[in-house]
């Protein structure tokens, strides 16, 4: 009756930890000789499709076969040379915050601890470095689709013009729709669904040639739609749109929700960021006035997965939208629970990990006028980029360059060339960029939230590119 | 140009997660002698008021502080007496794999990389433990919440009759209606509002003297229903209720819903688990049969925070609710995002961590049977606990112990006497358990998901609450 899962003899296992430990920081020094990315052999597919082992193979066997079989085929973000999808690196010191998180396994609906301290000091941080009021609510969430949705959630709890939560969109009411640019990204359409509003009461306003919103298109949509009986209530705009960085009018997006009682939701996924750094932040000014913005610190802020943050304007109506009740919950200002479950009512979850302490460790060790810095870099190293495809006879953009996301193709080769050139120089180890169509064409894209990058890297992709693209 | 958040000299950054590693394991080798739970000093709540570190502390400082001011004031959840809320201690094996998983830092909205093949294999073997068919689909989450409003979700999708991810519940329709017992978790709720459903639309059926769900109440339910013009889809069973464990009958519930054409969900965020141990499968009997299932890893799975999982019996009806397009998603069957992302594709979550990695390793080395063998004990220790309060002339059950649940009270006090004891048991660090309203009265509730707790920590308890009651 007294077994348990620690080991007996905690010696063996403290040895292995530090082998993992001595491993992973050999594994991570190097980073710059690994390939930036290579394919799995039959093998290795082969290993990982092991049947259920109902038997100990023990920690050793367990951590040999993950040396083997998992650290060298990685999807390829760690290194200097990832510049796909907008992804972080993640950090050592990062790292050890998760662990040190994970060992001390706490639950982050709320209750009288210090993690829960650690939580809304956080919070508290963010609501300052993006410009909220004081007293601004917020959680920290899975990443931005989540942080959206709440977002978005609040917007309809707000803004409906009935009780979403009793009788959810299944009473009689007017089309609730939303508005977004057609550059927007996926999150905008999969929260629509998942809300009950649907795909088609999103509304995807034009761009303009800068990729950015066109606000006048914006107020003629939203009047076209009240025109026909419906109810606007948000709109979602985007600082850094995931295909080119581009960032909406914010200003004066605020100034038309005000005018118009609109939700001003902010996506600022990756680019919210950019406010942190003094040379950057007016390229994000108005995001300041969100009723609601979402963000990733595990893009921009480089942590690791995952750890993103929606802050709510309105600290009422961000609780009134997932205000919880329950027997077991027994709200008392003593013991375990004083203080009520805060964090469970803010977004989806109840239980909830401590995804804070990375974020706190990472703002303290390194001082956030670190991770300021490192935007800048990530910026100059696009425009770097953007230069050098610029001067080369070879190459060219195809999306302008409105922060650290830069679109380009190899001039002489079609779209079909310009994806056989991505390919090889992701199966060569080369590099890790990814792709999107921009200004009409098939492009490579080189989203850099990248802290490992330096300029030298970027000269290699060039070199590569063009290389390839002349042998094709 | 060439900063970066990795330590110019690697050194002093090892030599430090050396340190953490060791503090980690004395901590852990300690936790019988700590406090089960100790409020926060004053100082402590002043010092996780800092401002905003613009500076650098450096990881040393962070650390020390980490080491003060957090470390000591958890809520209780890694110790030995610990039994309030369900929730699960975390192993040293599964925090060791949390290290990895960040180190790695692999994004797992798919891609062609091992960490995506771990996954998939973790579900499968999942799969084959919950007796779902070979080739149903399924996705780690955050938790039980998030993987049960998914279950809804599918639900929804393929039972309403309309194109709800095109129009929403926007459109024209009968009234949609949800069904589960009132004793079933908060999820449900927060799941209907945030779908658009709403709370109206979930039908509370009542319970049998077990608490469980009556049948013969939810087909009347269920007609009823329908003779006002509304579609029922989906009945929510429970396996293991939150607030005293009772398991609905799953089998006559799937066979209700195989007559009435209805989604057949299973909550068993932590009741799924008894599937493993072959003692108590018959308990949960019939959750094979369920459309969709919902479980968490980190409550009677022992593994640290964050991981869940949802199984969907009809892969493509999973897909078909959350599948995605994006100009940045480029389908390809090379390079790193050959196969695409699955993943993303089956839940909320575009941007998703390494989860899978500590059920890889904790099954590999602890073994399946291991984990099994400790729901079982700690089902033997709640049956062990029910029968010294039953054999106690002062104590008495308030709810039947259907599985690791115990609810309790003391007998000449009343519920603000009971209050009062739960409250002292947990201030003087004796032990958490929580609370519920059971039987009619205010309960001492203790849920069993510990594999640190041995027999003497219950009888412990059983001093104490009897102790303190005694003095009051």
């Amino acid at each position: 009756m007294n077994r348990t899962l620690d080991p007996a003899d905690w010696s063996p296992l403290r040895s292995l930890g530090h082998q993992m430990l001595d491993d992973i920081f050999d594994h991570l020094a190097s980073l710059r000789e690994q390939p930036a990315w290579q394919p799995m052999p039959a093998a290795v597919r082969a290993a990982l499709r092991e049947p259920l082992p109902r038997d100990a193979q023990g920690p050793d066997a367990a951590y040999a076969d993950f040396l083997e079989n998992v650290l060298p085929y990685r999807n390829g973000n760690l290194g200097p040379r990832f510049w796909g999808w907008v992804q972080g690196n993640g950090t050592p010191v990062g790292m050890l915050a998760d662990f040190l998180a994970s060992a001390m396994n706490p639950h982050l609906a709320g209750f009288d601890h210090a993690p829960a301290l650690v939580e809304q000091q956080v919070i508290d941080w963010l609501v300052e470095l993006m410009g909220m009021p004081s007293g601004a609510s917020g959680v920290l969430t899975s990443g931005g689709t989540v942080a959206n949705l709440i977002g978005l959630a609040v917007a309809r709890q707000a803004k409906c013009g009935f009780d979403v939560r009793e009788d959810g969109m299944q009473s009689e009411h007017p089309l609730l729709t939303v508005y977004c640019s057609t550059e927007a990204h996926g999150w905008a359409r999969r929260a629509m669904e998942v809300l009950g509003l649907g795909n088609r009461a999103l509304r995807r306003v034009a761009v303009d040639a800068e990729l950015r919103m066109d606000v006048d298109a914006l107020r003629e949509a939203i009047a076209a739609d009240r025109a026909k009986g419906a109810r606007p209530i948000c709109v979602i705009a985007t600082a850094g749109t995931v295909n080119t960085g581009a960032i909406d009018d914010l200003v004066r997006i605020a100034n038309l929700c005000a005018e118009e009682n609109l939700w001003f939701h902010v996506d600022g996924a990756f680019g919210a960021l950019a406010r942190l750094a003094p040379s950057l932040a007016d390229r994000v000014r108005g995001m300041e006035r969100a009723d609601s913005l979402a963000f990733d610190l595990h893009k921009w802020g480089y942590l690791p997965f995952e750890v993103g943050c929606a802050l709510v304007r309105d600290p009422e109506l961000h609780k009134a939208t997932f205000e919880l009740k329950g027997r077991y919950l027994d709200p008392t200002d003593r013991g375990v629970i004083a203080g009520g479950l805060p964090f469970a009512e803010r977004g989806l979850e109840l239980t909830r990990g401590f995804k804070a302490l990375k974020v706190w460790m990472s703002f303290k060790a390194h001082g956030v006028d670190a991770i300021a810095e490192l935007i800048e870099q990530n910026v100059a190293q696009a425009a770097y980029l953007a230069k050098r495809i610029e001067e080369h006879p070879e190459l060219a953009l195809t999306a302008p360059v409105a922060l650290n996301v830069v679109c380009f193709r190899y001039v002489p080769g079609d779209d079909a060339a310009n994806r056989e050139i991505l390919m090889r120089v992701q199966e060569e180890g080369i590099a890790v960029p990814s792709s999107t169509v921009a200004g009409g064409h098939y492009s490579i894209r080189c989203a850099i939230t990248n802290h490992r990058s330096r300029l030298e890297d970027f000269d290699l992709l060039v070199e590569a590119v063009v290389r390839i693209g002349r042998s094709l």
